[in-house]
C-alpha cells in the first residue's frame, strides 16, 4: 500500500522553498512544499493546469488572480488556469503546503 | 479568491458517509469525505482513475487493492487505476478525509 505520513517526508532548506514529490501520474502532480519564514514561490501563471493548495501547517500570504489573503492551517485555496498565483511564509513558523496540479503543465 | 477553511464545510450524517464538493474541473474532483464511527465508503474500482486520500482528522482503515492498513491525520494514500480500494472509519472520532480523483471517473 503506497501510504505516507506527510511530516516524515517535509525538508526545509536555509536556500530555497522545497517541493518534495508525493504522487502522480501523467496527468497531475501531488507534492508538498516545504518553506521556511521569508520563503516564496514567485508569482507564476500555467495556461491550462489548476493549482489547489492546502496549508498543513503554519501560515502563508497567498496571491492568485491579483488578490492577497493570509491563508493558515486547515485552509485550501485554488489556482485556476490564467491565473497568477504564488505564495510566501510572511509568518515565523515553517509552512508546509499539500499542492495538487492538473494537468501536468 | 476561491479560498475555503475545510472544517467549515465538513458534514456528518446519520444515514451514510457525506461527500462535499470543494474543487473540480472536467479533469478532477477534490472532495472532502465526511465519516461516522462505523461509517464507510464501501469497496469499489475504477478503471482508469488515480484516487488521492489525505486523511485530515481522525483514523480510517483503509483496504487498497488487497491490503488494510490504519492511517490516522497526516497520512496520505493512493489507489491506483484498477486497485481495489474503500475506507472504514473504524475509530471512536469522526474522520475527514480530503480526496482527489484525477481523472473523473
Amino acid at each position: 500500500m503506497e501510504a505516507i505520513k506527510l511530516e516524515s517526508l517535509t525538508h526545509f532548506s536555509d536556500d530555497k522553498m522545497q517541493k518534495i514529490p508525493l504522487f502522480d501520474s501523467e496527468k497531475y502532480f501531488c507534492d508538498l512544499y516545504c518553506l521556511k519564514p521569508g520563503q516564496d514561490q514567485r508569482i507564476h501563471t500555467h495556461g491550462e493546469s489548476d493549482k489547489i493548495y492546502v496549508v498543513m501547517r503554519g501560515a502563508g500570504l497567498f496571491h492568485i488572480g491579483g488578490e492577497e489573503r493570509e491563508l493558515e492551517g486547515g485552509h485550501a485555496v485554488i489556482a485556476r488556469p490564467g491565473e497568477a498565483h504564488g505564495v510566501r511564509n510572511t509568518g515565523e513558523q515553517d509552512l508546509v503546503l499539500l499542492v495538487f496540479m492538473v494537468p501536468r503543465p
